[in-house]
């Protein structure tokens, strides 16, 4: 595994042109796509013209317009192009991306928001049920976000470790909820089989797709998920704190009730009535006014990953990580690797345990090189197959080695943690 | 009432020149800043710099940096001017605006999510008291959410008219929820009595800021309010869908407890411990990341209103609006008035009754003024004080006494509704 290797597979790169469709900073190699996606050109583009045609000179007209235009002659709101319809159409788009109809997603609020509302769908559904099922470990929203409706006395957590999830799943479950793939260990579950374990016992599933949706294949309808979230700025790349993404499958829109009912998730908003009824599908899951800025600048983000097609992505993610894998197997063999030595068993990044992994971080920061710390002793590369090339995972490789060959670690300006890490 | 009176008056006004500030499009009379405040012309280079050297060249390092940079030099997180706590800092911003200290105020998510959280945390509060008290006709967010709290079982909703509301406050009531200025008749609340009177009868009160935050006098500490919420994109100036705010009063900061129990909200969001525990004061209202495009666009909002002064916008408000209102009277002296005369008595808008509310609004569009058009019969003229002018206004009632006088609007084209409005 040489540089030259690295040059090799990257000439060979079907997705290699792509890189050029980002700004990415010069002296960098970013293996962190994955906490932040990097920023995609045409946003530039999209974001000055939805501030200065939309905003500003079409001002509250943008809302029911034909689209981006300043010509001052459309406004006849008879379709679903104006920013009104923006969470919808996003959402149809980000839809294609994770298996799911047009119809069931809807890009809004964050993923935190999406799992309450979600969370308080299902035990809506359930009567008689209030165990809300997941992992230790779980990333920390998704088990914080069964707190304010455990202390509201609605719910009850109860958290098994993976091989012991399918015995916790008794009569008492309202609802399942995993993270795809874990954002620590890049560990893979398998949505078909805990689906339908979870069915089976008469509980519902929501899977949270913050750290699979836009880099590998998902296929919500396929596995028969009930509910989803996923995070707009990870590998959609929708910027930092983009909107995120909620799924609800078909057959649950009629009896769908979710707890944030706002006046953008009523049937007729602009009828200003005092009381609420819900819209049809998803389009309840809507609560307050949507973030046009937020939304504008993840739709570039999904359009380019649509673009490029999830099938590609996650071969050359596989790829990707595999050869990282390698390259540091030769040069850092007793580097503890913590997620699963499979590709297809493991999210797009790759983790590995070590005592100094704080101080490594930031040794491989000060060599531009940008991975990720994960307390207490986990380092994290992600390989966002849009952009990182082989030659990124060489280096990267290559300097960790060094570093911790050379235990170029060990000084105090590494060592020292910062408040917010 | 002349058109060389309202250009004396524009000579005379010591606010003109922040017109200029502000991106306005051509032709365009521009009546509806409270429902989407304008551009500020600061935005599109501030959004430009977030994008391409906060997010393009720091990527995941931005989250902790020291401010805008593209040295790659800095990045030490010692200080809160990154991302991080960017929620904080506008809210400190908004807070001088609003009567509030600093630390009680913080900027995120929606009006309906922090409504919501701000709900929960006063029925967590008042153990035995489940009634939310409002008015009918509030604006219907406001009303919609304490909706989805009636259907878990957790709230109760009372609705009084307003001359009803202090008869209405018994030991039931949990918390009065008003909004300070109606969003269509633009009567004002007195804050100060109302406040008094619901904590005399144990009630918590949370004040909606929504029609008045950013264009009049609000003192929330001087009156005691419990919660307050208020809108970023209205006269705050912060984009289509701009984030919130909340403030929550300083005494209630220890006990506070809110159910969206978010990362973000965690003591120690980047320990990634299983358990909740939240963070001090106004930071535990914040539950997922913050969307970092909508709150940089809305401090350059905040920061221009700022500049200005409430005081010296209130003063222009009250002066645009009276001018508007003779001006009115003079040329249309049947449309029907159902703002307050009185300008101390309501927000910076008038608004008028007539059966073809609808269709007029549309014949002013046709003619460049934009104004509002409220279900069923209502026409609402917005006076943001940081841009319009007495010509604008001068102009602006012109328009309408002509399209009234040869019904100009009785034509199929302004008669036809569309879906949206």
């Amino acid at each position: 595994m040489s540089l030259e290797d690295a040059r090799l597979r990257d000439a060979a790169d079907p997705l290699r042109a792509y890189r050029q469709r980002f700004h990415l900073p010069d002296g960098v190699i970013y293996l962190d796509g994955n906490s932040l996606g990097a920023l995609p050109r045409a946003t530039l583009a999209r974001l000055e013209q939805v501030m200065r045609a939309e905003w500003g000179e079409r001002l509250i007209r943008s809302w029911n317009d034909t689209g981006p235009n300043d010509d001052g002659a459309k406004d006849d709101g008879a379709n679903d192009t104006g920013w009104i319809r923006y969470p919808q159409r996003v959402g149809a788009k980000i839809a294609a991306l994770v298996g799911a109809a047009p119809d069931e997603v809807i890009a809004c609020d964050t993923v935190s928001v999406n799992l309450f509302k979600l969370i308080g769908a299902a035990l809506a559904m359930q009567p008689g049920r209030k165990v809300i099922l997941s992992e230790p470990g779980n990333f920390p929203t998704d088990l914080y976000m069964i707190a304010g409706l455990e202390k509201q006395g609605l719910a009850q957590r109860r958290l098994a470790a993976p091989d012991a999830i399918e015995a916790a799943l008794d009569g008492e479950v309202a609802l399942l909820m995993l993270t795809h793939v874990h954002y620590k260990s890049g560990r893979m579950h398998d949505m078909v089989r805990l689906t339908q374990a979870a069915q089976d016992a008469g509980a519902l599933v929501l899977w949270d797709l913050s750290h699979s949706g836009g880099a590998l294949p998902v296929d919500l309808d396929g596995c028969n998920a009930d509910f989803a979230v996923g995070c707009g700025y990870k590998y959609l790349n929708g910027g930092p704190g983009a909107p995120a993404y909620a799924f609800v499958a078909a057959r649950h829109h009629a009896a769908l009730s979710q707890p944030l009912t706002g006046w953008m998730g009523h049937a007729q908003p602009f009828a200003f009535s005092d009381d609420y009824r819900p819209a049809p599908g998803v389009d309840r899951l809507l609560a307050g006014t949507p973030g046009i800025l937020g939304l504008a600048a993840l739709e570039v983000g999904v359009d380019l990953i649509a673009e490029i097609g999830i099938d590609r992505l996650a071969q050359k993610s596989r790829q990707l990580s595999e050869f990282f894998r390698a390259c540091v197997t030769d040069r850092a063999p007793d580097l503890e690797l913590v997620s699963p030595r499979d590709p297809l068993a493991r999210g797009s990044q790759l983790s590995f345990r070590h005592d100094e992994a704080y101080a490594i971080c930031q040794a491989l920061i000060a060599r531009g090189i940008i991975g990720d710390f994960r307390d207490p002793d986990i380092l994290r590369f992600g390989f966002a197959p849009a952009y990182v090339s082989f030659e990124d995972a060489f280096m990267a490789a290559e300097n960790l080695a060094h570093i911790i060959a050379t235990r170029e670690w060990d000084a105090p300006r590494f060592k020292a943690r910062s408040a917010v890490t």
